[in-house]
């Protein structure tokens, strides 16, 4: 590989200090390098539009936390380029390097040595009195969440056409597994391997005590449709796009055609990020006498 | 008790129907009564504002659901004035009776025969820029929420002057025993028994996985810190009022030096309510083989 | 098809009953019935044991409850005979039937115009002191299991020889989706489309408060080490059969090479026993106030 | 105070290196020390036997782990003996200090200024035809546990008369404040406060799904009837004592007479107990992307 894009998370400097050591590690190797426009300007170089990036590299390094791999991941899924995501501090569930393990990932990513792996996006289509008025992709989550004064918001749903329940509760996640451990974790959800192909189903705090998770294959298409007549709902994708959603709009979501190609270095290892992150190894933690 | 007041839920024709029923028959029985200004528009008999209908009466039927007793509560109290439920369609946790109950039950309550039973309220206050700007007074909870759009709720808890946790969250639930059975069950909540002297603490969708719902006595003090620099957190009273809240915001909440005063017929029965509100009795309804 | 068998719950004269309906009904139809030894003799007709109707019968009708389908698919799957459930009483999640649509669904069972549906199974192998001692085949689950005096189970876990974690528990379920719906879902697991090839892994009352339900591709191979040094650990599949388990003693689940394979009429809604099950329909039982 | 007991935990060497170091210094300061028997052979003393030590001594000093002290707390609460727990290793949640901490505390515990702080308990009494067979006191919990080849308990559950549930599940734990962040928090319940005077009762995997944890105040009594033909259900109390159940034995849980006094070294905080046995202070372990 010789085009490597770079994008940074804003505001920050630390991952400017990285990129300083990177361009001459890059250069001496050959490679172009394609950086974002306002890092770029920080540190007095020539950039790129993020939303062209992925059309000029081969691959994109991303030095942020799982947020900006999102926002990232969102742009480079269309070109099917792969990207690398290089936490910054805290670890990282699609953030699968450290800043010192850097060096020893692009080296591998360079000579082609290090391997891929395709992660599920969903595909939300909102229509609104028959007309299609957004679409969106998303690597994590769809949610529709009520605003804090509304008191309810009340969703039908039906997969494949067949009913499936009349939701009463402050929103619903549909998350695919990448996702099954960000939002959907903290309302309850279940942990699936992130290759999986399957698509979560989960009320935030349901009104009926025995909602529980569902968990579908990714060959079916969801539909959901908002009955509460309230102005206070909104539609996010991954925690980052949004937009109000009115009654009667109903909100198709399925398969992505696109994936998320995530480069992943031999070090990874998606259970030892688990134990980490909920704390599972910590012996002190255990609760019960003896 | 000769002096009774009524207040009806709004919009709704069947708290009138009653109304028209019960107005002779406490008429009969030498009773004054104050019905709401709204509802006594609509039959054609002279009203009083709901705010003044705590002063006037002795005892009040509140004709409608947990809401408008919810509503009716936070007034009753400063005067410790009883109120009796009657729900309309649905069972519910504060409305003691149903319609076909109500002329035994008033009858119990004219005579005086009818027991009453205090409920813990909250006190809420809202301190900016150390000037306290709001009071609120709650008998099911008090609320601090993120709007759909925000990604994080960050609060710094104590008890007593003693840190207890900063929470990042969706949002933080402080509920009485009362409240038990509202918000807090949809969040993983516990159920308390009503007449309980306890406050009850659970943060909602928390990002900390072994966040667990606390229960404090009911003697403490609890303070709130917004730490979250953005403008869309809330809090709501009862999942009524509101007012936005900003950085640094403190909640202080503890008991409120006012009660509610429910009257209970004897047929009043809590385990029932929640057998049936949460489908306990119903044997169709196990999952497991066998 | 022209051999059938059936297998009624024993020790219940309802499943008796419709065996006498059915058989003059079958017979009519030219079909030779194989029906078991024990309900064979209550009514007085030649019967074959349980173990073999599977190498005569091209389906077999199971009247009984989820518990009947359990025992029977396990031994139905090596032969890949398709099975039909009819429930007695209560709704099941595997029996698909009730009692008054058994001649219609018999009707298209005879025709071949019933569709079958194949179900992941799970084998379990139970290894000591180097030696397989025992292998298993479950529909619901392989369930590792403290008895009610032992204090904890300590259980190390990898997936495909990569370490997952060291659970301390009550113990731990290994479930299909189809089991998704039995213990599984009491221990707070969530529901899984029944078609679906994966692999569900839950703790029972884990020590450590952010364990969760991992749900996991069908092709991996699990490996369960019992680090517990007492006495009172089992192993239970389908909650039917089981064995006591030593210290060190290795359990591994993987996929099994035989399916369920379940015969299942148009009528068959998986939500509508969903909703029905667990109680999501009942407006009544929705907590909050309105 | 001039005469404190010694019970450590057994067959362990670090509570005898302190006991070793904690001889001299406590008769230098004339008190008389009473060592468990076991521990006392092995140091080459005189002992005495542990259920003595209560009436031998003004305040018990217990060194090992939660496990200990409930055993402990058991004897000494009937002669109101206040008992101080010294940690070994692992923060507990009721032995209040580490080893490091423990001169300063005793040099507190003798001169009178160490508070204590008294622990609800519960007397459990089992009935079986007609005849009070079994009575208990419990600092942490009554559970009443099928062993795990049995499929399901089924306990119907009444307070001072009133029914309120039929549970079936696998147990039902009926827990202390004290005793609610051990089994309780791991079978999906609160924490309570350690002073409350609360009762709470918790089915452990329930097959209805909507059954939640209900805390009720302490002056109930409550009452479990055994309705589950099956020999494999066991009463244990703490995790340390048990006793088989047979159908139709009532189980009677109320408050005892007896309470723990605890020992509460001015360094003690139940908050940060929590934050760090459950791990909520670790930035880290927060899991949405940001």
């Amino acid at each position: 590989m010789k085009k490597i894009g770079i994008v940074c998370k804003a505001g920050r400097s630390e991952p400017l200090d990285i990129v300083r050591r990177l361009l001459p590690w890059l250069r001496e190797r050959g490679t172009d390098v394609f950086l974002d426009a306002e890092s770029a300007e920080t540190i007095g170089i020539d950039g790129y539009p993020r939303e062209r990036i992925p059309d000029l590299s081969e691959a994109i390094i991303v030095l942020g936390g799982d947020g900006t791999m999102l926002s990232v991941a969102r742009l480079a899924c269309k070109k099917s380029v792969p990207i690398l995501g290089v936490n910054l501090g805290g670890l990282g569930f699609i953030t699968e390097i450290s800043q010192k393990e850097i060096f020893d990932a692009l080296h591998m990513v360079l000579s082609g040595k290090c391997a891929a792996e395709d992660r599920l996006m969903l595909t939300a289509r909102v229509t609104r009195t028959g007309k299609e008025i957004e679409e969106y992709t998303a690597l994590n989550d769809v949610v529709i969440n009520k605003g804090a004064l509304a008191r309810i918001v009340e969703l039908d749903t039906s997969v494949n056409g067949v009913y499936v329940n009349g939701f009463r509760a402050d929103g619903l996640i549909v998350s695919t597994p990448t996702g099954s451990t960000a939002y959907c974790l903290s309302a309850g959800g279940p942990i699936l391997y992130p290759t999986m192909g399957s698509i979560i189903l989960i009320p935030i705090c349901p009104h009926t005590l025995s909602n529980r998770p569902i968990v579908l294959p990714d060959d079916i298409r969801l539909e959901i449709v908002l009955r509460t007549p309230i102005d206070d709902v909104f539609l996010t994708v991954d925690g980052q796009q949004g937009i109000p959603l009115r009654k009667d709009d109903v909100i198709a979501v399925e398969k992505s055609p696109y994936k998320t190609r995530l480069l992943i270095p031999p070090t990874s290892d998606f259970f030892e990020v688990l134990r980490t992150k909920l704390g599972w190894g910590v012996r002190s933690q255990n609760i019960r006498p003896c």
